[in-house]
């Protein structure tokens, strides 16, 4: 007996001791954060709302239906089972109260003696909120779902229907937004129409569906140079998406958009043009950027309060060499590492963070992809496998990176797809 | 141009000429019936409520985490793009006008030379349908992941709960009806939370969960000899799972049950004890059975029209061997073959319809199953291999085969699951 007590008497000391480490977000940045931290002297605590981790630059497969949801995501405990300093608690994180060093969530509250916030972004549309639902955006797994629906409800609806005008409007698909993801989007949707989908229908002919790519800007994927911008317009092209560039959407009803002034068919569209970081920001009282990202410090803590750090795409950053930096999953898994850095080390000696630029790329179809590398540009081909080859090198898990090739080498050898589901209840 | 116009009127003519053969019903009766007349003389259309074909035994696994619904279900054109006779339409068959030869769908009507009903069942309530949302049952793809995310969102609950009294609801799971399907899911809930969530959660303790599997009869899987049910009464147990039959469901409220006058905690409960055939049944005048089937002629059309075929577990028929026939895949694809040969022959030579028992089987667990074949007895790891063998066999659809084998192979080698997703909206 006297032995039990004296053994949990250390114990309870033990945990009073150990410092309380709480990450909010499961996605690059609070996952990388919370990895540096297994089996370390911290407490760890990493709470997302959803209870999985998701490999985003992935998605847009799923919306494509190349891919399922359990290829590219994974669940976050699976993740830590092997760390017994680390819970992951699925709950809502409401409001920070930096003061008191404490989270309200749900139903509870909890204390912390650091902090680090990744909680993501949203989409954004621009003071149009209304256009949500007929706009999807992709950021999770359930918009992802929603938009493979959407996809393939309006080539069953144009099967249906025996209204030539229904049947154009349900064939034409728009993608708001030259970035990535609408780049990726208006790509897969292209091939999908003309080769995946071919021979599936008898009424409709699949190769006449219409797939405009809308920028307000003056190019698509403004980011990269000149060159491989062009080069992708030049793609995309060819494979059958209109790209419409210096074009605004201004109002979205059933079947049709606006762009500027001008009206034209939509069946569906699906929203990549813009980012809002998670309101919870808004409650840590310091200065945030239009799109509700906090200006971070120097060492990526706040304003006031140096065990709070804000990383990824919650973050406003500028760095010297490549200015305000993107909100991509290279700079989430830097800067969590630079935090926990930070975190390890005495108050005094505090760095500011450097980002170590290896490179961005994005994909347009099958084989067809643009990348930077060192200075180096690359495309077509090329770009593609090294893209490909990067994207299932950090798939993390195990078991989906050897799954998720398997997949893409059945995918383009077979160019039959395997998960066509409608599975909502909109059906 | 005289060419083209008199190509086209021959083509009429032969559309014409070609006999129509409607379908209903995208499950193993509807696919095998359509695949019999691929490429035949006739037009076929076949119709189903969604978009896919679902390998329905194995729908379990998907509740369970096990399996993507991508791994299980194959689109219904991706099946027949290959066969220019078949049309897929996903629609809802509101009635049928048998004396017009004719269907009413959501917003069109479609007549028919011949008709096989093959619209399945769902779940019965006994007269409680209000029990469906506390209660789901497992029917599609839908069913089966709002199951998953009911199992995943108790345990995270448990997790995050400070009430001693709720966590202890929350980690109790009840499944009623001992039939295969509820031996199923029990034995799977109870491997999941005895093994692949062991190492996953901080402050409970998943193996401390309880199951129980609820039978009104006395007995589990009676259709089987005594001999092999209480084979699987005593592996369930030994798995811990708590059996309790000569029990009934009388109420149910949240967090609690009452079996007959007891009342006992229950955080989740999975309902498969009973079935009702489709209510399109019911629009075609004809005797029915208690559960809403068809009772057929021998030939399975319906009474006094040869034209209009029921099959699959929308039909009762008493064969002199086997008795009432039971609603699995095995007869739904014999009967779908029977028909077919019906239509083809002339209306003299209508031959009633045999079945060949090959057998029938039901999982317990890893490693664990029952299975009946040819008058032999088998039980434990040779059944099991049995059931997973024509199982994987029977896969509709080449690739999902491969994939579901490599899946299992992972997941039973590694005892870790990768799609434990929480993807709904009530999350």
């Amino acid at each position: 007996m006297q032995n039990e007590v004296t053994t949990r008497k250390i114990k309870v000391i033990n945990m009073d001791a150990r410092k309380k480490i709480v990450i909010v977000g499961g996605g690059f940045g609070g996952l990388t954060a919370a990895k540096e931290l297994k089996n370390s002297e911290f407490d760890v605590i990493i709470i997302d709302r959803t209870n999985h981790h998701l490999f985003q630059p992935l998605l847009y497969q799923v919306a494509t239906a190349a891919l399922s949801p359990g290829d590219i995501a994974v669940p976050i405990r699976a993740v830590f089972n092997d760390a017994e300093n680390i819970t992951v608690l699925m709950d809502e994180v409401k409001k920070v109260d930096k003061n008191a060093k404490k989270l309200h969530l749900g139903s509870s509250e909890l204390e912390y003696d650091y902090l680090i916030l990744a909680p993501g972004a949203r989409h954004s549309y621009f003071g149009n909120p209304q256009w949500e639902n007929d706009a999807p955006g992709l950021k999770t797994v359930e918009d992802a779902l929603q938009i493979r629906e959407k996809i393939l409800l309006a080539f069953e609806r144009a099967e249906l229907t025996s209204d030539p005008a229904e049947r154009k409007a349900l064939m034409t698909f728009v993608v708001i937004g030259g970035g990535p993801t609408g780049v990726e989007m208006a790509g897969a949707i292209a091939e999908m129409a003309r080769k995946d989908l071919k021979n599936d229908f008898r009424r409709i002919n699949t190769t006449d569906t219409k797939i405009y790519l809308v920028e307000a800007a003056q190019g698509i994927l403004t980011s990269y140079p000149d060159e491989l911008s062009y080069k992708a317009k030049e793609e995309l092209t060819e494979m059958g998406v209109t790209v419409l560039t210096g074009k605004m959407l201004t109002a979205i009803s059933e079947n049709k958009i606006r762009l500027d002034k001008e009206e034209m068919d939509a069946g569906t569209v699906i929203w990549a043009a813009g980012n809002q970081a998670s309101p919870l920001l808004k409650t840590l009282d310091v200065p945030l950027d239009r799109a509700g990202r906090v200006l971070v410090e120097k060492d990526l803590s706040i304003p006031g309060n140096q065990e709070v750090f804000v990383i990824g795409d919650s973050a406003y950053y500028e760095d010297e060499k490549s200015g305000a930096l993107p909100g991509i999953a290279t700079v989430a898994i830097q800067q969590a590492r630079h935090a926990v850095k930070m975190i390890k080390s005495s108050p005094e000696e505090r760095k500011p963070f450097q980002y170590i630029n290896k490179g961005s790329m994005a994909t347009i179809g099958r084989a067809k992809a643009i990348a930077v590398v060192g200075g180096l540009k690359f495309s077509g081909v090329t770009a593609w496998m090294l893209w490909s080859f990067i994207h299932i090198l950090y798939l993390i898990g195990f078991k989906n990176r050897f799954k998720v090739m398997a997949e893409w080498v059945w995918y383009y050898v077979s160019f039959r797809h395997s998960v066509r589901l409608i599975t909502g209840k909109n059906g």
